[in-house]
């Protein structure tokens, strides 16, 4: 594809995945944009134009067929494939990302976890040992890590960036609630909790806003 | 304002507050569009859109006086208050939450803990004693409640937000990996951890979308 696809789209299509998925258990195997429309509180114009980006057109007085679609958009977003993840900080967070048995299903699998507490490292938490943070880099050589969940505080969270970063992982997945600087050929997803908290005070004090 | 604002727009603010806060703390008093563009990695032209949507014109040739800048959008934001949360399940993602200091720097301020497991009713999380979930509607009658954050499973959550609504919470923060249900007058501002990681598994696997 030429044109580029606006970030705002991507991250809409994990939604339209989950929906679909729903409706694939549901046994719905056909649904036209309004009707996904409506279920999802989105207008069946934003729906058309966001699919139409990857080629995926609805037939007119048809609509969607739910499988092809949801495979699909299960392709576009690159969920045909495994990944292979290590926990960086094997506090609260990182703890918590281990033990979320969803993230499996969807082919994302958590091979280590490290951290540099005495009182954790050697401990197991869910089949897992945790080990020294020092160990992170012959563990990268020996294992194929493709994602480094950084759950980190954030003091301790540029420099682990940049040693992540030489050891030729290639995708980091962000908690530590600082902006990490770019890097050529290194993917970062943040998760700003303080933002998304922020978001709702917004919506919580006043209702100048469009939500969709 | 009689123009609605965009979510879009709405979810770069804190992130905004963020840099500008940054700025503040080293100092700087004035910052051009331009600049503060190259910082964030966003274009200037969009700065001055978002911030226009406000009312926040910097000026011609001088910038945006930083300091005002920040206080008008915390004021934007509804950072100028103090909210009362409660977290709804006491696992690792409720924890996790509640040992998070920055939360009460911004004036979210956790004043209840709640869960159903009998080994955890009773014990102490940061000063915090986690009560029965059954006592939330007492609770809530007692203490004025802003905001309940979701952080339990799937499977109880929908019971659990109805109950939430029911007592008169207007604010929701929902980890719950699930969508809720419209309700009049709550507001529910989703945190879906497993869309963010579908995110990054689309721009690990395409370079194919524009990164703003």
């Amino acid at each position: 594809m030429d044109k580029k696809v606006s970030i705002a789209v991507i991250k809409r299509l994990p939604r339209y995945y989950r929906f679909l998925g729903d409706l694939l258990d549901d046994g719905i195997t056909r649904i036209s944009s309004k009707e996904l429309s409506e279920k999802m509180n989105v207008t069946a114009s934003q729906i058309r134009q966001d699919l139409n980006n990857f080629g995926c057109f609805g037939q007119q007085g048809y609509g969607y067929n739910v499988e092809l679609l949801f495979e699909e958009i299960k392709e576009i977003l690159g969920l045909n494939k495994t990944y292979n993840l290590v926990i960086l900080g094997a506090g609260n967070i990182g703890q918590a990302l281990l033990n979320y048995v969803k993230f499996e299903k969807r082919g994302f699998k958590f091979i280590g976890i490290f951290d540099i507490n005495p009182n954790v490292v050697g401990t197991k938490i869910r089949d897992l040992e945790v080990k020294h943070i020092k160990e992170l880099e012959s563990f990268t050589k020996e294992n194929n890590v493709d994602i480094a969940v950084l759950a980190v505080p954030v003091a301790n969270a540029n420099e682990l960036y940049k040693n992540v970063v030489s050891y030729g992982i290639k995708g980091v997945w962000n908690f530590s609630n600082t902006e990490l600087e770019k890097e050529n050929g290194v993917i970062v997803e943040n998760v700003h909790l303080t933002d998304s908290l922020m978001t709702l005070a917004y919506k919580f004090n006043s209702n100048n806003y469009l939500d969709n």
